[in-house]
């Protein structure tokens, strides 16, 4: 049994990471891919990376056939991504990789996007696409939103702490670090070589990263009560990996406790030994998610490290994830691949 | 159906690699890890990025039951690797990545390495591990010695043009940046990322890289004359990945059409179309090698550069390769995995 | 009038970074340059890209004729530092930049450094070189004690939020990323290339990093309570740079008056506009210091982000301008340099 | 006496570069900086690394008054520079840092350049820049066109060579790599730091980088017939750094006395000890050039490989070197800093 599967925009990093994580699933074939400002090239010219595979050239979107095809990842920009998905049919099963259906609220999505939801009811429709906490959603959804890389790092630890109410809700602090792939294929000054390799800074400082929008909308909901966190992202010259550094006001033992609780049959999520901490470098091209806690010389307080990598578990892992979910695949298929070390 | 394998050197960089790859394998099942110095400490100590396997501990070669293991790869330091192997079952399938056994001469061993070989017995029975052009001596192989990463690119390129007879044998310059996992895990000053990172410098200059003795091993041979090319390797600051840029005086249509015949049926070595060239950007974790040739402006020279992974292509992954075809396997089995990029 | 400057300790590289910076000095004259264990090699030998100075070969320090120096700079690992400079001669200004006595109690000094001090009058004596905060005391000292690199990042925002009482003392968060020229030219597994680049980890997580003990008697101090702040350092994947990240409670607007006036006259500390942030990559190589304040979406809470060379402001710079205090000599002299970038 | 400057293409590297060696210098004051694209905005602005310096906001060149300017900086891209030349005053002392008014020839500018050429008068009028060979023609000269960075190298490497008639004219090899700064601030896909750390790659081979028109012209008059060499640049994963390696037909000995003899008296230029060569770490950030010579094992054959700093020796301190002769400074003013390492 094979599944025939589409992807739209096909060009960027997230699509080229589907593309090499499907290639090793054993019932996934990719059958259309789509990038329309590059429609007419193989891929080979414009991923030079993949030219072993025989793979359909790159077509625009409205070229494909859907009629074949069991599900479709779009990969495309936010905003491009709900008009596109808007006119595709609505039976198609659909991971959606942007930002257009993370936030269910129209009002929430308007706040941190700056326009009014082209397709507010397919927002309604949409699920989160965070797998180890909506995988029954999942499962039976027919439009599943990848969550933000950043986003899912920090639900990683927090969602299980704030779910066991062992720790304060008013003083969470999240510090990321994060690889430059995140921002994309993007032509932008900063992100160049010359500028970006060799130091580090801090981003989007003081609350206005979008990300924002989702840990306010699932930690609140989880906690029954509005819950704000502060959170800090920083651009560090990696292409791959997040790592992100949480402070809580809580008692490690029962924050290590909750982690391993919520983890423990989760394939790709690994909680270290109490006072170990993670490193990028250790999940880089992988799905899996590590995460190490450890108590602060100050009482009462605890701090928790996670690390993934943005464009797997952070991104098209994730989506690869949730689409063996929607198609009654194994949850793993073609996403146990080792780490890339060094 | 599955074969059981040991690794002994497994603390090492062309360990951890012969470990991710073997992972994705169908059929080969890592039985035993040995690493002297580490003896006793878990792979995840050793690795934490493969710290999501369930492999035993390391333990000393000595250690290892071998009655039940169908091959061991032997990824150990030179000199050390000889004085192992030839402590090792007579009946024991081996392939080693080190340099013991890649030179089939006693004096030429001599000469590179400076020390008289200690099991030259041996070193008459191995198997030069260069796949593509000893595959059926390595199918019929019990010792396979894997090339020096440098010394694999360099007859990518140079193989199939002096078989040929397409150019000048006493014209060859072959300039060579590789990354710094070449190097190994070894405490020098010169591999700190502080020393490393942020530029590049040539070493071993002037013809006495030890891959040379490859090259003049394996060129002679083909050539049936004495050959010798000069040879300038340099460090690149990036972990993975070789790039060979070879100067030649020949006509390019003659080099092109050499290379496209020495490997259409080749399934890990792709000839660009005429006038491409590659990176090592596009080989990154994988077992592939992307050679292109172009016409130099001086008329009947050409360049021809080829690119590979270092560890994979250039170290474990052609062991692997090996080891499928002295095992019976599918030659490509563990290996099809594309290119981590970006 | 020139000064006659004597190195200790020359063979690592903050005494590469003080010899670059001393080169563009008015008025110092390096005498001698002492490295034991590289004691008969020419700098050339050593730090190649000195070569065209025309400076003394390295001595052991047993070997320097102290009677015609006017400062002498030791650049050794702590504990071996209190040993030499216990030896030296008790008139002979000196700026140690290792962590010898930037603690003046004894027991804080046993308890962060696990051994009993072995020169504590000297301890006493030595005074602490956070030159905008203890300039009047370095002019007179004999002997200043260098601090941290990364203590004085964070004191650099710290420091004057406590004196002027605008922010909560029991909700300070400290989040630093370092350069790993910060860890010295020493030869560790972590600090390879291999491991180093492409990646990132926080390390001495808890409240267990030394720099701890600097925080907490100088802010302490300022105080006049018991002041513990959190604090996480991590290794970056580039050479020089500090970059902290500072969560605090308090407000935008105060926190940042109290940083412009506390910095007002300062040559090398510099306060962004309100709103801006720093990066390590526009100070490096530099003596620099930027800092930038921006209010939290959370009310009452801001963030202050800070940003300096380790091995510049955070250690040979700081070394070099109190060395021109003690000697009288212009502060900025040798320090002008724009940073380098790209 | 002061010498008043103006730098027109204030906002790319090469501009920034003049600006951070200006502000050594003791003489130079910098009294317009122009950039039309981002005419308006401050310095800190543009270049937040220089935002500790007190210099004029940018402007359109237009807005210049030149009437009490001494000398005046082009840092303009190609093309650009020869339109904004030719209007400029024609008694206004100039240093053009594009490729304009390197090539004298009408013909070869068109061949290399893809355009005629907009003031061949001008064109004519240009002194070509490599101080260390020009150096009397640039004190006398109005218009000095530096030297293309690749172009520098090569020539400090094979003008000696070929001088002293020690060398076959016909086997050059030159194989190069150079960092990213010497591609600009210019927003191009491969120039990412996702794309373009951790590998490598050839560009422009089989002879078509236009550098080579600068090879041509040079070692052709130089030789008294046509000389055309091979030449292949790479991008290396830095910013800063060109490291040359060139093959050569020729006796070592006679190779290194010729290099010796013709930068013995060099302040940058340095010659290292027979058989070491030299690393781009240990010129960066300065405006030295190491030159090494190593015999190959290939008898009559030669290996010279040279480093420097594109951005500086290569390009704004080459610059600076020649404004420091046509204003009448010395040569070495705002030159003599250190290379930054690590």
């Amino acid at each position: 049994m094979t599944h025939s599967i589409a992807i739209i925009g096909a060009s960027g990093y997230t699509g080229a990471e589907l593309i090499r994580l499907i290639t090793t699933h054993p019932t996934f074939e990719i059958k259309a891919l789509a990038a329309n400002s590059k429609a007419g090239q193989s891929l080979a010219q414009v991923f030079p990376h993949l030219r072993h595979l025989d793979l359909p050239d790159l077509v625009t979107w409205e070229q494909i056939d859907f009629s074949g095809i069991d599900l479709c990842f779009c990969a495309l920009p936010h905003k491009t991504s709900q008009e596109v998905i808007s006119q595709l049919p609505r039976d198609l099963k659909i991971v959606d990789l942007s930002a257009d259906f993370r936030l269910r609220d129209v009002a929430a999505y308007e706040k941190w996007y700056g326009n009014p939801h082209a397709a507010p009811e397919l927002q309604k429709e949409a699920v989160y696409g965070l797998t180890e906490f909506y995988r029954d959603e999942i499962r039976a959804a027919r439009l599943v939103a990848g969550t933000g890389c950043n986003a899912a790092t920090g639900q990683y630890i927090l969602r299980p702490l704030i779910a066991a109410g062992v720790i304060d809700l008013d003083e969470i602090v999240l510090d990321l670090q994060c690889g430059v792939s995140g921002a994309g294929r993007s032509l932008k000054e900063n992100l160049l070589h010359a500028e970006l390799s060799e130091g580090t800074n801090a981003y989007a400082v003081g609350g206005t990263h979008r990300h924002l929008g989702e840990f306010d909308q699932e930690f609140s909901a989880i906690a029954g009560r509005d819950v704000q966190i502060q959170f800090t992202p920083h651009l560090g010259p990696f292409n791959r990996g997040i790592l992100a550094t949480c402070y809580q006001r809580g008692e490690a033992q029962a924050v290590w406790d909750a982690l391993v609780m919520a983890y423990a049959a989760e394939p790709f999520v690994e909680v270290l030994p109490m006072g170990e901490t993670p490193s990028t470098h250790h999940v880089r091209g992988s799905n899996f998610c590590h995460i190490g806690v450890v108590p602060d010389r100050c009482e009462g307080r605890v701090i928790v490290v996670a690390a993934l990598d943005n464009l797997t578990k952070g991104s098209s892992g994730q989506a690869l994830q949730n689409a063996n979910l929607m198609l009654g695949a194994d949850e793993t298929a073609g996403l146990m691949l080792a780490p890339c070390f060094p």
